[in-house]
């Protein structure tokens, strides 16, 4: 079975009306249907609607909040810490971002963490944000299940701690990094058992230290840090940073999102926005960055590669083309999406 | 040839001796001297002494200015932007570091980048500078030579751009992670060429992507990035906001401190204090980090694994025992300062 391809306006609506049924306001459901299709739309499809069915179970066991009082509940002139009152992690980290941006205009620079958040979908969503208004986005946050354990260790106490950068370039598309401090990330695990495929040696091993490759098993195993000991010491930094210091979950006390659908998360995320017109002209700093982004991009090849990227370029290009041609979904996914309809009794994201 | 023990205070002595000599103020050469024993007690020995026949040839070949005016030249209540006049690294990142600690006192958040900087010795150093006022530092910088090609490319515009960060703790040392993005830095590979010794698979390829293990040969190959293009994109990340930000070197502008001794680098250098203090209460937040600790410590091991450690526990535990017992130097390291101190006409470093 080939992918189907739908409509970013009615995968947006589609998921909008999935969380008015269980009962979030209108408002709030379509910005985060609008941020999810986002995600499926830059190609981060472990992010996206896949996330659906899971999130409705956590608002239907009351895992969630959907009258959230999200709160700035302190401040300085270069941070704030939002208080996400249990609310969906997009919701939240919108917000944490809007502050971040609007703090940078005065600051230069800003600093905003939240605490008592939730699964957000992918960081480069909220790294990219401060991109509209020419700042760079730095993001990091403690992801929602512990995949990883120390180097050396077999207790899963780290999850796979997301960095994201978003970096405005001129003419060239903007620069936007979004990594896992694993070798891969779990929602790439998922999508792997969704699609009823195995994943290549060396993103998960077992107990034993052996190369773990069905998805299906990944409950056995963990992931992978990217360059050993050095992943777990940046998976364990950004989980302090985004964790620890918000009064977030950290270690052993990060709920098992997949496990556990009822009780709050209490995640924690940072969203760093810096205004490169605060350090010198604008204009200039752009222009250096397409310069080294077309330096690189134009760097002689090793045998057999055909192109060189720039981080995002990938993505951008996948924006553009299901912007054009629709988002591709999978058949699997796609039936995923028709029982929970008809769960929800709301219109099939299928017309046909 | 057993290793060579020497007291730190003589170290420090016979370092700043050293650059007196070659024309550096003796406050200055004091400090550049005092940051370069504390690389070496630490164990940070591919940026301690061993760098400083390097930093000597470039004094003598004007490429350093030993009369600095580094000044604040744009400030914002959330950042600053320190103009480093071609000063040593040290100097213009001891002040960046102190800037930033003052800053953040206030603003609960600074970010203090460095232009016109100069090569600083380990990361470390300057993330570790806010625990004493029990801050987290972060520091980024922009390597001093490009070993790195974009991933797929051989043209080398990329260096080690290494991250650290220091999150200070209760009872337990504080976590200390400094970390070039690469598989290994250039330093250590400098550092097994002084001792003669080959290096492992994994840390340099060549330029048709056989494995170099010959350190000697190293200007032959490049650099593996940790994670893949992972990893060169957190490069190309800390590259663009250690650098470009601050209107320093990036890419192709980078001048290979080994190859040329005069041109200026103007060397790029990023870092944020953050107060957690602003985000809770600190006694909190260190009691957090200890129980992390003692969790991560506590794991349950893989086989063969005798003990499970946090970011910075070796190297603490390696300054503690050269504090006792003197700072370990090589023979051949020795060897060399013994030249050098016959060159400058200085008291030599061994004294029997």
């Amino acid at each position: 079975m080939s992918e189907i391809r739908v409509d970013p306006a009615r995968l947006r609506y589609f998921i909008a009306s999935a969380f008015e049924v269980v009962g979030m306001p209108a408002a709030d459901a379509r910005t985060v249907g609008a941020l999810m299709t986002e995600a499926d739309l830059q190609g981060s499809d472990g992010h996206g609607v896949i996330r659906l069915p899971q999130y409705v179970k956590r608002i239907r066991a009351g895992g969630v909040n959907l009258h959230p009082d999200i709160q700035v509940v302190r401040e300085r002139a270069g941070m704030a810490l939002l208080y996400g009152d249990n609310a969906m992690g997009h919701l939240v980290m919108k917000r944490a971002a809007e502050l971040a941006i609007r703090k940078a205009r005065d600051a230069g620079v800003a600093w905003v963490g939240a605490q008592w958040s939730n699964h957000a979908g992918p960081a480069s969503l909220y790294a990219k944000m401060p991109l509209a208004q020419d700042m760079i986005g730095l993001y990091f946050a403690v992801g929602n299940a512990n995949h990883l354990p120390p180097w050396g260790g077999l207790d899963l106490l780290l999850s796979t701690n997301p960095i994201a950068a978003a970096i405005p370039a001129g003419e060239e598309p903007p620069i936007v990094l979004d990594m896992a401090t694993t070798v891969t990330a779990y929602g790439k695990v998922k999508a792997k058992a969704q699609r009823g495929e195995m994943m290549p040696e060396g993103w998960m091993i077992d107990r034993d230290g052996k190369p773990l490759t069905d998805p299906r098993r990944a409950n056995e195993g963990f992931l992978l840090p990217i360059g050993g000991y050095k992943g777990y010491g940046l998976a364990l930094v950004v989980g302090l940073i985004a964790g620890t210091l918000n009064g977030a979950a950290m270690g052993k006390d990060v709920i098992d999102f997949n496990a556990d659908a009822a009780s709050p998360t209490n995640t924690g995320q940072a969203i760093v926005a810096i205004d490169p017109s605060a350090f010198g002209e604008i204009g200039e700093f752009k222009k250096a960055v397409d310069a080294l982004i077309r330096d690189l991009r134009g760097a002689e090849r090793m045998p057999g590669v055909d192109r060189i990227r720039v981080p995002g370029e990938r993505s951008h290009e996948i924006a553009a083309e299901q912007k054009a041609s629709g988002i591709a979904l999978s058949p699997a996914l796609m039936q995923t999406l028709d029982r929970l309809a008809e769960e929800l009794e709301i219109a099939p994201l299928r017309t046909n």
